[in-house]
């Protein structure tokens, strides 16, 4: 296909396009000529892939470029893509998430659990992170507090995970994975808000 | 108690509580001398409030000083309270709100999950909104696919509930109620990010 027929499809404009050409995170299509360039189904896919890691995961253009190369570099591997693009397993070289020190409470929530976690994931620093910050005003709520949280967390993973094994191409199961993590999120905060305020009618209501 | 005990107690520091006693956010204490006034348990209580509507909620002073008159009008009625200090019921006279069309979609997911959520919800607009946003570039998603999450955040709001019956005072319920709320969001967040890394290290790991 044609540079206009690749925008219509993926829904970025020629321009933008040209853009991601020349910075090197689209491949070239095939030359047909000195001006024109021939682009196919893979064009398409990745990209939506770039759509995703700029407008949804919010990456700057240099960071989706190391992206790409690295999910490149792990092609075929279901596992390393989806950590890559959902920000679970740090780019190589990364050395900021490399060289962290683990935070021991989380270590404890996830042994407890009995969960499969990278000790390098950048998710450990945020359930830390922001595990600190809600102690600092509830001192009472430790990790354990988060156990049962936490098993609801897994179910609601189980679900995630169901929802990408409906297409089969690893680009677009990356893409997919982007969406579906990154918009959820505030779908899911909204559905907390609304699900608590059943909760307190149901207790308290009369 | 002196307005210094108050201020270690509550954490707050004493400039700040003269400007909220100014706001009339806080009571006057009872006055002892011309420049001296002691203070009770109620307004440690409700400086903690105070601190949980403007540092956590980020509400403006003037939106707490409304939220506050709203919650003393509903004193003793549980659910009026949370959902006032949780931003669940629209303060009265909040045009805006009271005027809002309700969406089709949230309302089928209510019905479907027989929640009781009052049509006035701004919590509503929250769903119907990210829904789209998130149906923007996922067309297939509809609200049917939030049902079983919704379900999970059903049982979530149950643990939510169960953190706040640790406590018998209504002041003190509300506080916790935003500390357990809008700080729990970014843990809850972080932990389903952990809880992807594993479910896709079951499915798809070597």
């Amino acid at each position: 296909m044609r540079i206009s027929e690749l925008s219509r499809r993926s829904g970025v404009p020629t321009a933008t396009i040209k853009f991601y050409l020349s910075e090197g995170l689209l491949p070239p299509g095939r030359a047909t000529s000195a001006t024109q360039a021939e682009y196919g189904e893979q064009h398409v896919r990745r990209l939506r892939l770039i759509r995703a890691l700029i407008g949804v995961r919010k990456l700057s253009v240099s960071a989706t470029r190391q992206l790409l190369a690295a999910v490149a570099e792990h092609q075929g591997d279901l596992h390393q893509t989806l950590g890559l693009v959902l920000g679970a397993r740090p780019l190589t070289g990364d050395q900021a998430a490399v060289e962290e020190q683990p935070s021991a409470d989380v270590q404890e929530l996830v042994t407890t659990l009995g969960w499969q976690v990278s000790p390098r994931s950048p998710a450990r620093r945020a359930t830390a992170e922001s595990l600190e910050a809600l102690q600092a005003l509830a001192p009472d709520i430790t990790w354990q507090s988060l156990v049962p949280y936490a098993q609801l967390a897994e179910a609601t993973a189980a679900l995630d995970l169901d929802g990408l094994e409906q297409t089969d191409n690893p680009l677009e199961r990356a893409e997919r994975a982007i969406l579906l993590t990154v918009l959820l999120e505030p779908v899911l905060l909204a559905l907390r808000r609304l699900a608590q305020e059943n909760e307190s009618a149901k207790r308290y209501g009369g």
